[in-house]
């Protein structure tokens, strides 16, 4: 079963939509820039040009200039989180992770170069990749909280729906931490395995096979 | 079942034991002043002191200061792959590195403090970081390889056994590279949420309830 990404969880309007195409248009500038000239080469001006806004309205986006290299899209974890705490109380959670993910992977095709461009970013920038990776495990930390309080029963049922995060994260159990952490490294090996041949096949296929190995336990595949 | 690591693996002589020793020592002296005094401030004469080597015998062990910070333990790497190749036939590949990895962090109690001291000094040192996952991620890629030649029939009758890590690596299939990550991934999440509260539970109960639940197909816990 698909459960379609709650577009209202970011924002759905036209003027929500046109913000998230600005972010989008000013990550995306800042990424290609980086890559052809070195993150310390690269100006608020120069990314606010590229993409074709003030610098003005840059800082509407970001704090800093830096902040533009860190995440490419902070609110596909938002809707994740949002889609998983809202699936339908049937599905299982692997599945209701899985298919959050799959509705925000939709474009991995179209995408794939650019999320490449801003792998070689962050390796090419230590102190960007340290922000990287702590925005990853927030995310993560994030998606095990809304895991946690779907398992308590849903969004408008649960006591600790209004509890701070950090209450939220200091009481969660195993299982969801488990199943947010092994989710994202699943995402993860689709993305490499898919982009080491992208021409052989769907990266849809290789994401829904990823997770059907680890909903049958990681058997070994038949010989 | 569990299979027993293969001491001779990374060397079980008295003399390994002894380099094995004198490696772990100096990983250890230059995780502990670097934590107290910063990474920069660390000298190789400093390590070798609080190790009692000489400087001379640092470098028969790293080749540069930085090295000795990166990973507190390389031979656990080798010792896991060696198990997993040589773990008999009939046990799944996914209960082959459970029990390759649970040999190797049975002194997770004892060596917790050390690890944690070793995550501080790398997060606070972005270009050891960026080694360290680095080197994590090779050692991601080389159990990959490990598992899939298990699967091939394991290490004696295997026509890649003889192929360069290269090779391997280009020639890797989906589920041997999600096993491997999927695995580490659940070696991380059983060692947070165990430090969460190090009195609650012992170490091996986490780890093991962690690798029961991907065995099962990571359902939802019973309510």
């Amino acid at each position: 079963m698909q459960v379609m990404p709650e577009k209202g969880a970011a924002g759905g309007g036209l003027r929500e939509q046109k913000k998230r195409a600005t972010r989008a248009a000013l990550a995306e500038a800042a990424v290609r820039l980086a890559a052809e000239h070195g993150v310390e080469n690269v100006t608020v001006e120069a990314i606010s040009a590229a993409a074709g806004v003030s610098v003005r309205t840059f800082f509407n986006y970001f704090d800093a200039r830096d902040d533009a290299f860190v995440v490419i899209d902070t609110d596909i974890s938002a809707r994740v989180r949002s889609t998983v705490l809202h699936a339908p109380a049937e599905v299982p959670p692997l599945d209701a992770v899985r298919d959050a993910i799959a509705a925000e992977l939709a474009e991995a095709e179209q995408q794939h170069e650019l999320w490449q461009l801003h792998a070689e970013v962050l390796r090419a920038a230590p102190h960007l990749l340290v922000r990287s990776l702590g925005a990853h495990l927030a995310d993560e930390t994030g998606l095990a909280v809304a895991i946690a309080r779907r398992l308590r029963g849903g969004p408008a049922d649960v006591p600790g729906t209004t509890a701070t995060d950090e209450d939220a994260r200091r009481s969660l159990d195993l299982y969801p931490r488990l199943l947010a952490a092994v989710a994202g490294t699943a995402v993860r090996v689709a993305v490499e395995h898919w982009s080491a041949d992208p021409a052989e096949r769907q990266f849809a296929d290789v994401f829904q096979e990823t997770f059907a190995s680890l909903a049958a336990g990681l058997p070994a595949p038949p010989g």
